[in-house]
């Protein structure tokens, strides 16, 4: 596409597919999604245009929010946090930025942007800096890909703002970090300021309308009464990022152990087959990182893992999890450029301190390209 | 005075003094003084000029560390994160600074402004924002007077920095302690930017004068063998900031637990007299806090309570208390702004979540003034 108006019925299939590729991160987009057709009513559809309409010389802002997920359950949003970030970030360049773009495309943070943008008066790009969510700041592709997160402008919902500079984007994670901590659990962030050039060259293309395909699908097959995930897993192939899809596991929740802890929300999942012994164990760092099938792996970052509602489709946030839910653990291809030597070294197991290599879902699950 | 030049017989009086006015906290001062005995040799003696110099519409930066002492002695400073911060603040006002201000007279934090005035070439004021040194940011009598800590500008020794706005002081402090913590445990940090005459009116005057007075009288006291606890009450009476002062108890220290959480340096000391079977203990939260003898309180925050070496005179901050050390608990008398009702929510015991009143340290041990 090359400008697409979010209309509501779009927006929550928006909202539907990035709950997917949030594999279980970026916060459950429900308050986001309420706020969102708000603006709608207020100022009409969101603008989405692709990277390529850009000058090259644009300035274009990532953002979205930092912090536990498990804090935005109770902590709202004020409404404004993202502008005071967006309005400094202006005053710091000197210009106007030209265009947002989710810093994640997953859960809450794949919807955020089209808000400040409405209310900024720009479009946001049909891209985003990770292809899914990622727990840390240094683990987008921006970062990859060598580029600088700074200046960042951190803001809370009491007014507070931080703007950050370092030449170190793991320290700046840190920074930001210790902020969001220090703010309440969660804060807004303005980072990894691109030009238009950049956007075209680095960002992850064609994700935010990806979601909306995976979300309309979805939709589609409730509407037609059909298979949920079956279209699920189709619109999943289709898309050029996600080239394989499917479910891992099926099962009640038994067991669930999650804390917030330096920031994140931190734990695991236990999945007991129905009507079997065995059991799938799912972990989590804000997004879910590893499912384990007994013994053998079956699937690990980068690639997807989202726990979903076995009767619903929808997908479960790990905020979200409750002991009880009848789930089914899905997985998905990362995008190619999170799996290469380079950016597994930022995104891979070893990155989250799991003591194993990298094997692709589909190796690990014998899928075949359909 | 109205303008002093610190030499280096000056420097190691004042750093000498301002370990004790430390109460424990605010850093060893003995890095700081090697730097600063370094930078005196490069360009001369500091200038210390007395705030009535200086005009109404003056731009002073008060400054200083802000992180866990204990990390400062493992990880030293490089020597150029003042002035990264300063310089920032000189772009965020738009004009140059003219004078700096210890945040807080006590420990190492007492000095380092001497060294960052000498390599912008502006003199360091004869006053600072606390009259000794506090765990926490809002704990200044800057606050305590109603004025705001930002902008803000907290900078570290690998280049890092951040730039802090918000109206709520304490939030500033959580802000700058998260990032302190994020940065390795410890950062440089200018804040409570004043004009010439907000430092005339709030800041607590005279009080690196008195840092170097009491540190000269006991040095005077060591070259002639006289009593040097003896000429340190004199000299700490002798100014108008502390005027009570004295032992509160001689011993060993026969226990020590001290660990580095939440930024702080949190612990406490248990000193045995020589001889005898009755213990003082000293609370202490990067400052000592408390001093308990069985079950009465000897002196408590704000007023001063520092661990010095029998012998020596030697004030030992929290950082470097050791078991075995023999050592004499002084307290002294706060000032008096420090002691006001309102000053008191700020400061004192409650403050610390220590549930119990304020009682001067001059009442608890029946001194009467000279």
């Amino acid at each position: 596409m090359s400008e697409t108006l979010i209309d509501r019925v779009t927006l929550d299939d928006l909202a539907r597919g990035a709950a997917f590729l949030g594999s279980g991160g970026g916060g459950d987009p429900y308050y986001g999604q309420l706020l969102a057709h708000a603006e709608i009513e207020r100022r009409g559809a969101f603008r989405v245009i692709a990277a390529d309409m850009l000058a090259d010389d644009a300035l274009v802002a990532p953002c979205g929010w930092v912090g536990a997920p498990t804090v935005s359950l109770e902590k709202l949003p004020n409404g404004a946090e993202a502008v005071a970030g967006l309005r400094r970030l202006e005053a710091i360049f000197g210009r106007p930025i030209d265009a947002l773009m989710p810093i994640e495309i997953g859960g809450s943070n794949g919807l955020a942007p089209l808000l400040a943008a409405s209310q900024l008066g720009v479009p946001v790009l049909d891209a985003d800096g990770m292809g899914r969510a990622f727990p840390e700041s240094q683990m987008a592709i921006l970062n990859i890909h060598g580029l600088s997160s700074c200046p960042s402008v951190v803001t809370s919902s009491n007014g507070d703002l931080a703007v950050l500079e370092t030449s170190d984007n793991l320290a700046h994670e840190r920074m930001a970090r210790g902020l969001s901590i220090a703010l309440g659990g969660i804060a807004h962030m303005v980072e990894y300021p691109l030009s238009g050039a950049q956007a075209k060259r680095h960002a992850i293309a064609g994700s935010l309308s990806a979601a909306i395909a995976i979300g309309r699908a979805v939709r589609e097959a409730r509407d037609a009464d059909a298979d949920l995930f079956g279209a699920l897993y189709a619109a999943l192939r289709a898309t050029e990022l996600y080239p394989f899809a499917g479910a891992l596991f099926d099962g009640k929740i038994v067991d669930l152990e999650r804390e917030t802890r330096d920031g994140f929300s931190i734990g695991r999942i236990v999945v007991e087959a129905f009507g079997r012994e065995q059991q799938m164990t799912v972990t989590f760092q804000n997004e879910n990182l590893l499912a384990t099938d007994g013994e053998t792996v079956r699937a690990m970052v980068p690639d997807l893992i989202t726990v979903m509602d076995i009767e619903t489709a929808d997908s479960i946030t790990t905020e979200r999890l409750k002991y009880g839910q009848r789930v089914r653990v899905v997985a998905a291809a990362a995008p190619a450029v999170l799996r290469t030597a380079h950016a597994l070294t930022f995104v891979g197991p070893h990155a989250f301190g799991m003591d194993m290599d990298y094997c692709p879902v589909e190796q690990l699950n014998g899928w075949t390209a359909p």
